[in-house]
């Protein structure tokens, strides 16, 4: 078990001065003193990852340190938000100087690429769990929701859904190649969508992240907006690695149901739609997927699926569950 | 193992719509958006509590609602900062109605006297860890830091150090009687100093608060400094429960070594005191203990301790340490 001296590596580690002018106080005090910009408001996040629930054990330290930066650049991302200052929560097991360096690499590659700055955290003992609260800003007039879809808006969807939850299939199941190396890197390694969120923020009403499955999270998006979504399932990018490692079917149904894709769902009149999918289809790979419908009641909210204009029923589709155990 | 279902359970405990004018959007969206005054700087801090660790097995759940919360306040009473806004990320082994409802409960009652909206969270499946993100602010002219000490600087302490640390041993020795329900309390209920930092930040010159005992923390005042303290050991404020139940070489090395006090250290230039002890006398009991006296070379920092003007080796005395078991 590790002691002071231990935790005294630990902490340096994590204690890089910032290169933003904004944090007057950084690492190193009891807190973090930021500068906002005055006119615009503060967006905050906080997301924790578990060893065994969100990534396998055996996960190679830099990973989980990109992970846990990355999956919370998403909700900011999904905010069309900018993101600058970070607090990072590690509590394990043992002090490892090995495992601390290249979490630590991990951590920093990502950060520096979205000038984000380490400026605070704790480090405790106990089981490998990492929390990151992420912190950023965003004109208060261009905030993007979850609440602001409305009926004929065009419903899009960023990057290839189901790829995440394909590559944790090809790490559980040990498959080899270069369609399975591909996929395990579209799980390991999530690309938080940050420019597309901001270049959709004058453009789209509303906007999500899709961590826990696109038709689960969708369906979200149509509770808090009130309205109904129909999803056209021919209409979902594909992957070619994806069709060679599984079939129809289990693309498919990883694509609607899988997690972990931190990918962007918008929603955008038809009247900006050409704009948006020049102005955010330049950022990243952006998908129209279906169209969002009124809802008849207040209830009457959530997802239906149409294949080549006939409903199929979804029932079968459950939403990713971070709860249950790994399928 | 908790599904879907009792997922979303967990989610309606914290879901409680914020009070405050400051939030534009708080729980249930990627991320909450939140203004900071135009005048003030964003203060943020992170502090996680695991199970065995900072809490014992068994705690009950309201007090790990309550201390989850109260640290992180003593991290913003440091730097004298208004709280304002809070993010939690709840690590859950099982997703049980009671155990949320009493975790609830102790977290909304101290965020409430406070005035502290919980803004957003996490919710995963795995060991029971609880990390908090708070979120506050300050006058950047007023900010107190670890590294203001100044040489003559009076050194006080708030509170009564060692009472959290003789709580934890009458709770892991089940003492019986009211000195020990008293001390218990000090230990599962600490009171963050969040009035006392607010008092003092026009009249100190350096604060930090006392979590991992009172001269490791002094210590790494003096470190950021770049100065030495000297302690009276005469002068340290003596608690009466303490005495009952410990013998005086026992109640001095959990005033000194003991963690877990979330008390805060300042210290004042003598022109200053009489000021500062009845500005912050007035909120908490507030003891001068020392003072602050030049380092020779930038590498000679540290605290020396005198009883009655003699000095006296303190190497007996290790600091708290949060990776060590429990003594």
């Amino acid at each position: 078990m590790p002691n002071s001296g231990e935790f005294a590596i630990i902490e340096r580690y994590f204690s890089r001065r910032s290169a933003r002018p904004d944090v007057l106080l950084g690492v190193g005090d009891d807190a973090a003193a930021l500068r906002v910009p005055a006119d615009q408001v503060l967006v905050a996040a906080i997301d924790t990852i578990v060893a065994g629930t969100h990534f396998p054990d055996g996960t190679p330290p830099a990973d989980i340190g990109h992970r846990a930066l990355a999956v919370n650049l998403s909700d900011l991302a999904a905010m069309g938000a900018q993101p600058a200052w970070a607090l990072l929560s590690l509590s394990l097991p043992v002090a490892s100087g090995e495992w601390l360096e290249q979490f630590a690499a991990g951590f920093y590659a990502i950060a520096d690429r979205y000038q984000v700055s380490l400026v605070g955290g704790d480090t405790v003992h106990g089981p490998l769990v990492v929390t990151v609260q992420i912190l950023g800003f965003a004109d208060p007039a261009q905030l993007l929701t979850r609440s602001g879809a409305r009926p004929g808006d065009y419903i899009y969807v960023t990057g290839v859904p189901g790829e995440a939850a394909g590559g944790l299939a090809v790490i559980q199941r040990n498959l080899q190649g270069s369609d399975g190396d591909y996929l395990r890197q579209r799980f390991l390694r999530p690309e938080p969508r940050v420019a597309a969120g901001i270049a959709a923020r004058k453009l789209a009403h509303a906007a999500m992240d899709v961590s826990d499955g696109l038709l689960g999270d969708l369906t979200k998006l149509c509770s808090a907006s009130g309205c109904r979504a129909r999803v056209e399932l021919e209409s979902l990018p594909q992957s070619r690695s994806m069709h060679a490692l599984f079939d129809d079917a289990e693309c498919e149904r990883l694509a609607l149901a899988g997690g972990d894709d931190y990918e962007l769902l918008f929603t955008v009149s038809p009247e900006l739609a050409a704009r948006f999918e020049a102005d955010v289809g330049s950022t990243v790979r952006c998908t129209r997927i279906g169209t969002i419908v009124g809802a008849a009641t207040r209830s009457d909210v959530g997802v239906d699926c149409y294949r080549h204009g006939v409903r199929v029923s979804v029932d079968a589709l459950s939403s990713y569950d971070h709860f249950a155990p790994p399928s």
